[in-house]
């Protein structure tokens, strides 16, 4: 085992950034336009606060406006919907995000609903879903665009692989399947009802694991050479009383197989935030009407 | 060769509407609700008006109202979408269908986004294709609907059955292959860029033709006993110089291998407007908030 079948997933996410970067330079330079993002965090909640000082941090490093919104943990659904209603009229923002979870007397889908599907940088908005799926400009989901990014980075083009997806959510296993069908893979989607998943597995030059189930893809399911993505993120508890994080698949079992494949963590996760900053920027370009500039990292 | 696994699809149609028959019987009685559906036709094209009218007849035998629009072929897209607006605002209209293709100087797209989506009968429109990818309440294409309609009828429950869909169209194998996943059916979709398309048809319990090209599947990719839908219609030269219809899937070599097979002509074909009338029964019980009657032909 060298090793090099192994995605480092902070290097690329890093990769992501640089290119972001380097488009927003080009944006602001020749367009005079500034992507924005803003962040709408309700609450007090620890591991959201530094989720959203993170995504700020980096907004900033690209070159983006970040605006971030607090509202007090016991704010009402109108206060929240006004907030969102605001940014969505503001020219200077081209990215909403709603932090997740909203406290409990907040309806989460109203809210989600009501964001403009232009400034939808989560990509889970019923009109990017149907956009995505007719195969029309969309704003996707951060995770599914990161692992095609990734797909693409080193494999080139993929047509005509087997891609097969294990999960069906909304959030990864079928915008993930549409992406792949949109770069000419044949797609199959597995889940907990499908029949003889190991020999499904093992047809595929493409395995993407979305089933939030520890170590669930064994490592002789994966073809000699195939490409493994784990976009699992599971805590199990270690021998000390203290736990770990593991992805779906074996990695240990899968790594002799895989010709390349995402470790968890450092795999998928760190790739999320870049992607989010990637969404601000198709945002801001499908707004203003001009393409992507095209840039190397 | 009995012949008993050759669907009638004229004979499930009209199963099909004597279904949406007592369904529309139930909810004038019980609700005082009439589903209504309108159409619009612009222009004299001959074959737009053939099947104007067999709609028209159809809905009416189902107890439905019927109105039917018609405009001149030279009217201005600001015409026919002021159609669309006020029939958008009739509460006794439940579903809406234009048919196509509209006049050169109309912009089709613009139309049929226009439509409200919970009156898009045709289910095209970009927030139904979320709403199905979604799983949300959605009005779905009536082919696929109806393609549905007989794989549940003839086998049942399809969960855990292998279904490949070979064509990846917007109005047929996406919406197809969202409804046998939502079905718990494993799916691939195939194309063609597909490599081994054969073997691959070889493993499917349930094999959806919908590509355009004749007789493209062939019968020895087709594993014994499994299910064939042929959602293909195309017109091929005779040897005495007229034409003849034939589907995507070499019948006569294919129904020697399958458990069930849909013929072209008479196969899935008449299932259309049966289920367009289902679609209108569905969009009026999700308008005035009322489950669907359940109902046995």
């Amino acid at each position: 085992m060298s090793g090099d079948n192994i995605i480092d997933g902070k290097a690329f996410a890093a990769e992501v950034r640089a290119r972001v970067k380097a488009q927003v330079d080009r944006l602001v330079a020749e367009h005079g336009l500034k992507p924005g993002l803003a962040v709408v965090l309700v609450g007090e909640d620890p591991a959201s606060q530094v989720y959203v000082r993170n995504k700020a941090k980096q907004t900033v490093e690209c070159g983006m406006r970040s605006d971030e919104i607090r509202l007090e943990a016991t704010a009402t659904q109108e206060e929240v919907l006004a907030v969102v209603d605001r940014l969505n009229a503001d020219p200077g923002i081209h990215g909403i995000l709603v932090q997740l979870p909203l406290p409990d007397q907040i309806d989460e889908s109203a809210v989600l609903d009501r964001i403009d599907p232009d400034k939808d940088v989560d990509g889970f908005h019923v009109v990017n879903t149907g956009r995505l799926q007719i195969g029309l400009p969309a704003l996707t989901p951060c995770t599914p665009r990161g692992c095609m990014m990734l797909l693409h980075d080193r494999l080139g083009d993929l047509s005509g692989k087997h891609a097969v997806v294990v999960g069906r959510s909304n959030i990864v296993g079928k915008p993930m399947a549409m992406l792949l069908l949109h770069a000419n893979c044949t797609v199959t989607i597995a889940h907990s009802r499908t029949k003889d998943l190991p020999g499904l597995c093992r047809q595929a030059d493409i395995v993407i694991a979305a089933v939030g189930r520890p170590k669930f893809v064994q490592g002789d399911w994966i073809k000699e050479g195939a490409a493994v993505i784990d976009v699992g993120i599971n805590r199990i508890p270690k021998e000390d009383g203290k736990t770990r994080l593991v992805g779906d698949v074996d990695f240990e079992a899968a790594v002799g197989h895989a010709g390349l494949i995402t470790p968890v963590p450092g795999g998928v996760g760190p790739m999320t935030i870049a992607c989010l900053l990637a969404n601000t920027v198709t945002a801001a370009c499908m707004a203003a009407g001009i393409p992507e500039p095209q840039v190397t990292a």
